[in-house]
């Protein structure tokens, strides 16, 4: 019966014994960490002074994350194994802080935490210390790719780091309060998207201490048999550790863990020998131990091993409280530190001989900095994939369709390193080209009727925005490359994973020996303008703001025109490193405006006037119509069109921006434009009518700094909308080309009466349209009358 | 077995002919909805100008959702039961408005479209129609609380719609492909929170069809057993109904919900009678139909019905291509419409008779109009939890403590329709008196040291933001109230959930059958600056800037400086309606600066002069110290203590927000402040050195048109920090009161050398501080020296 112990016990007395040593001196270590900043080998009576003044971390979940990474070193020494350490309960620093210093590899990253004691020392005062290091698995510690802060995503980054590395096991503890998250619940799935053979393996340990910060885990509290309900039908065949008595627990685990290893072995030899790949049932443990375990049994009475007491810092009072004090002594003492450490501080040998060498440290595994084993795309020359644009407008193509083509290629390019993630819209945003070349990944059954799904497919599609998000964050952080491509409203469901992996590039930019990675790559399509079978439900542009909100350094934010430019930046930002890139491009069948010769000179600009659009032949103009986004790019051309032939004497110019980020000065954002380009090309006195594809004030909030931002006026999406034609949303939202003739003629003054007359034709031309649309079900056929009509003769 | 049909067959011929004839009906106005625009009846043979230009919906899911809808009916009039219906996949849209239009609500609800052919010409016209009705269960439709746009969110709004409605039961039925989201995932597990005696009933009915946009569902690609297997975990009892020739599944299906219904009557008498309260094994359905069943087999030769090509609209070429439209009408015709509706276009008596009556109608559950029975909160008076203030300053209370009081007897005055929601962080954000008058609700097991659970408790805490959010939801929407308390940063896991909820507030304040529902009040804490155990990743104040991309009509932000101004927000918050209200307050011990008089007046300016920490006299200052936010504004006060003690001359003025909506224009919220007003408090020309709470861009663009902005300078945080001192946080990001000092010497011209020297004065101390903090790991005492010392004499 698979919850039950093996019979034996795998562990010799002495391997035992030195494996509990090593799970002692890493609790030891743990516990310096929160509570000393002086004294580390208790080489005299602990004093207040040599207590930190701000006792921060969290002891809890902390002895059960040693324990596993003792018992994971002993297979890894016994079978050599390529593995990584995936701390769920990121919270749990100290613990994988201790294990790295016990490894070496903290020396090694940072020298003068040197493994002796005067290292020792340190490694206890920076934590959780002012300049010093944060409380959580960050990225300044050596093998994490999972800071952990906010709960939810080791399983799937776990995944994420599994694909296309069949070498790698990736071991991943789960908290049992990270298992009541719906991110996490979702994510034990991913196994119908391993694959045996080509991708490496997840060993999945969900760690039940039985409490979170104030209440006890749900996982914990229904009845186990259910648990393992649970887990069973999910695919996986899982084993029960429990209990409080160390040596018990260690031969149960160490058995366990040679079971589910083999188990393993034995997966990956049936699906890389025979060449017949299905869904296996992949072992995994569930791990029951108290929380806080081996720390103070009560304090002041209270009970606190083993309940949420134990969560953060159990003894709180130490400095104050000569109580505390002491029982925080009889704690450390408790470890036996001075048989764990010699003379010098350093660990005995008998502990420092269980660590693996070298790279088989899971905190030395190469793969968990991603950066340094990165390979650069074999990328197929966009060029080869251009729409043909003879005359701006005169030819028409859906963006993202001949995107859709080039991404083929590159996925036939990089069959190992390069994976498209979307939740179930490849298709739908037109990337379907790709089905050509590759698959979905698919290890469920299969039926006739279904389309394109396969084991060794290169397309990853759940409908999870939050598995592909963590999936290619996992994927990423271990040195390989991604697109994700979404529906732009749904994009948000994702908006916290994306702030902690922003924050991941920028420390991981002051940390140096931490190697570039590829970037996060989105393709937003069924934008906000076209979504139509859908309705409002589908409309907000707001990720962008989200996105710009994080550190400039990271950010990169693209809104090409049309399908030339998408080519170009899609490009661009698969050959980047170390960024976030948004770029939203339409899926509909649109006007082309750039030759690719153009397209390349336009997206290395960023942005920049059109002069075949304007009509200010390269002098002042009286108005300046910028766009950005591909349908207030076509609205504001029509408009300009609409100009040119009924007020001709008035100076347009058009300017498009692809490149947002090229609006904030070159103080605030790298790509800023500076101040005396901007002024030449927006002029600093004459109105600028924005139509912009998001939410009006981010435009103002880019700008704000500019000289001419009192002048600058901004159309963009209202949060008005509903299923309807795509001309009438940009109506809804005043968006469209009369509504921009209209305010053109409302902010230049001294039209006189002819633009009066086009600005009531405008009007009319609107509620006509309005009405049309109402009683038709579709757009006035004058709409596409009213439209840019090629170059000027 | 459980999968096993009931042995009968529980339908009697006529009944059976009857359920089916309602089904055909249904499927009937459905189809009719996504085609027609006219001939609804099939008069005539259907001509290409009776279809619509553009068919946009969604058939794939709909027949199953009719079949579930008109089965359910059946069981509510058997048994005169008080159900609602919630679609998971809301874009089976035209399926429940059918539903509606059969059971006359919708006809009541729009009178213009009757139950006869010309409202069904209505009917079908309006769908997807620009000026009709969107695609999806919007709230338009009658019944419904869940649109479902966004998947992943139906069995949380299930759930939280039962809660505390103990004569409801909730039929969610959850589709295949959004069984798949996290969300949803981490739904099932919300039966441990559910009171048999206390709460209503969930019927989760998942619907298997096979298949999303364009993949297949995992759900119904793994082992039938391994998913059962799942369910069972979960707590649930699942009944399995399957086939596709309708009369067996008639059969099958409304044995299969007697039973269920017959356990759910059980479970609640057991629960009810005996006063023994334990969790229950909940029945639940599963349901697999094929995909797009009854809609044509195949289309140009590719199979459509139970495919992926099921999923929007199967014939897409009806107007151009005659062998579509002919297929249509085989389509069509094959329901018969003619026995289903009589002469006039109405259903004929043998189905209108199947339908409940009056507010059985799950179309007109009163429940799903929450603000019908809506119910004012019995409110303790907040003023007597007040905490005193001497004078500014004087003395300290943590801000979320005293409010906390006031919620413990919220809860105890309000037993019936108010609960206070968070993910485990109640007690951490110390609202923590609660407890003192009730339990977290548990249904789970206990265990010695579990702190106040119980299955009575107001208090619903889970780890998921999520749950946390769809279940106040789901509470809110079916006439009740709540508070959802949470760290600021991690509030970005609903950024989506929020979007479609502020969505639903906008479209429902145009639909005047729709009462005004209680506000989604926010309250967090644990916010950007204290935090203290966790560090970086716990740092993010942008869920303001989200929220504010939302319609100015549905956005409420606060920012409360102390204890009693929180209080007096709070109340206004649970006593107002149909907003989104954001709140955010410290849980730290800090400085109260108002009396509860004075508090209760400045948040109902929302702004305002402090004039105790001013120095202008009441006339024009030199220079404006605005603040936002608790930290924010103790390092203003000490800013100005600073300059008041060094600087006398100097004529600074402190003003202080709370509302952070008053800084926008009158035109562009509602709670904007008058220019004339704005200015008359920021002056026109003078600096304004703002210390905000979240990212400074924020209130740039709130203040974008006042004619002062170019003197605004805005501190905030930018994205800096780590585990560290709660002053070095301020120091980090320059938003301490030394670089405020600095800031308005560096901004106000001529000051002089006195000035000068204190500038520098400013810039030692911050370096003095830098390294006090770093050597002993707490804030330097200067620190509390360099604060607001009370009034002036």
């Amino acid at each position: 019966m698979e919850t039950a112990v093996e019979p034996h016990a795998p562990l010799a007395d002495d391997e035992l014994r030195r494996l509990n040593a090593y799970w002692r001196a890493a609790n030891y270590l743990t516990v310096g960490q929160i509570y000393l900043m002086a004294n580390p080998l208790l080489r005299e009576p602990l004093a207040p002074a040599q207590i930190k003044p701000r006792l921060l971390g969290h002891w809890g979940t902390s002895p059960g994350l040693n324990l596993v990474y003792a018992h994971l070193n002993r297979t890894i020494v016994r079978r050599d194994l390529q593995m990584m350490f995936i701390t769920g309960p990121g919270h749990g620093g100290p613990a994988i802080v201790a294990n790295t210093w016990l490894e070496g590899t903290y020396t090694e990253r940072y020298p003068s935490v040197s493994r002796d004691e005067e290292g020792m020392e340190r490694l206890f005062r920076q934590f959780s210390f002012p300049g010093g290091i944060p409380s959580h698995v960050a990225s300044e510690v050596p093998g994490s790719i999972h800071e952990g802060g906010e709960l939810g995503y080791s399983l799937m980054h776990a995944y994420g780091a599994a694909f296309d590395n069949p070498e790698l096991i990736v071991a991943c503890v789960i908290g049992d309060g990270e298992a009541e998250t719906g991110p996490l619940a979702g994510s034990w799935l991913s196994n119908v998207f391993l694959n045996p053979a080509r991708d490496g393996a997840v060993l999945p340990v969900l760690h039940l201490n039985g409490y979170k910060i104030g209440n006890p885990t749900v996982l914990d509290r229904i009845p186990q048999e259910d648990l393992l309900s649970i887990l069973r039908g999910y695919g996986y065949q899982p084993y029960v550790v429990a209990g409080d008595e160390p040596d018990r627990v260690h031969q149960e685990l160490a058995g366990t863990l040679d079971r589910a290893l083999d188990e393993i072995a034995a997966i990956q030899r049936r699906a890389r020998g025979t060449g017949v790949v299905e869904r296996p049932r992949w072992p995994m443990i569930v791990l029951r131990t108290p929380k806080g375990w081996t720390g103070p049994r009560e304090v002041d009475g209270r009970p606190v091993e083993g309940t949420f007491r134990a969560h953060q810092v159990p003894l709180s009072g130490v400095r104050d409280n000569p109580e505390h004090l002491a029982q925080l002594e009889r704690w450390l003492r408790g470890y036996r530190p001075e048989e764990l450490f010699d003379a010098t501080g350093s660990p005995v040998a008998e502990i420092a001989g269980l660590v693996p060498r070298g790279d088989r440290r899971m905190s030395a595994n190469p793969n968990t900095n991603g950066g340094q084993v990165l390979r650069d795309l074999t990328l197929p020359d966009f060029r080869d994939y251009a729409v043909a644009v003879p005359e701006p407008g005169g030819t028409t193509a859906g963006a993202t369709t001949a995107t859709g083509r080039w991404l083929r290629d590159v996925i036939v390019a990089n069959p190992d390193r390069f994976r498209l993630f979307g939740p179930d819209e490849v298709a739908s945003n037109k990337l379907d080209a790709v089905f050509e070349a590759t698959d979905r990944v698919w290890l469920g059954a299969q039926r006739a009727g279904d389309d394109h799904l396969g084991p060794d497919g290169r397309v990853m599609e759940v409908l999870s925005e939050h598995l592909c998000q963590g999936w290619l964050e996992g994927y990423l952080l271990t040195g390989r490359h991604g697109v994700f491509t979404s529906y732009e409203a749904f994009i948000h469901i994702v908006d916290s994973m994306v702030n902690q992996h922003a924050k991941w590039l920028k420390t991981t930019r002051g940390i140096p020996w931490r190697r570039p990675l590829a970037s996060l790559n989105y393709l937003l399509s069924s934008h906000v303008w076209r979504q139509d079978h859908n309705g409002f439900s589908h409309q907000d542009p707001g990720f962008i703001d989200h996105v710009v909100n994080k550190k400039v350094e990271v950010v990169r934010v693209y809104l090409p025109p049309d399908a030339n430019t998408l080519l170009t930046t899609m490009d661009h930002c698969l050959r980047s490193r170390h960024y976030i890139n948004v770029v939203v491009a339409g899926k509909q069948p649109s006007p082309n405006w750039l030759s690719m010769d153009e397209a390349i000179l336009h997206a290395r600009r960023g942005l920049g006037i059109w002069p075949w659009a304007s009509t200010d032949q390269g002098a002042e103009p009286d108005v300046v119509l910028a766009c950005a986004g591909d349908v207030p790019t076509l609205e504001t051309l029509a408009a300009a069109d609409l100009l040119r032939r009924h007020l001709p004497e008035l100076r347009v110019r058009v300017v498009n921006v692809i490149d947002l980020m090229r609006l904030q000065s070159e103080a605030a954002h790298p790509h800023g434009l500076p101040d005396t380009q901007f002024d030449t090309i927006f002029t600093r006195d004459k109105p600028v009518i924005f139509a912009y594809h998001g939410y009006p004030a981010l435009i103002h909030r880019l700008t704000y700094r500019r000289a001419n931002h009192d002048n600058l006026h901004v159309r963009g999406y209202q949060e008005e909308g509903t299923t309807t034609t795509p001309f009438d949303m940009v109506m809804l939202n005043q968006l469209d080309r009369f509504h921009l003739v209209v305010d053109v003629i409302d902010r230049v003054p001294g039209l006189g009466a002819r633009a009066a007359h086009l600005r009531q034709a405008m009007v009319d031309a609107r509620q006509e349209c309005r009405e049309y649309t109402r009683r038709y079900g579709e757009d006035a056929p004058r709409v596409a009358e009213w439209r840019w009509v090629g170059t000027r003769s």
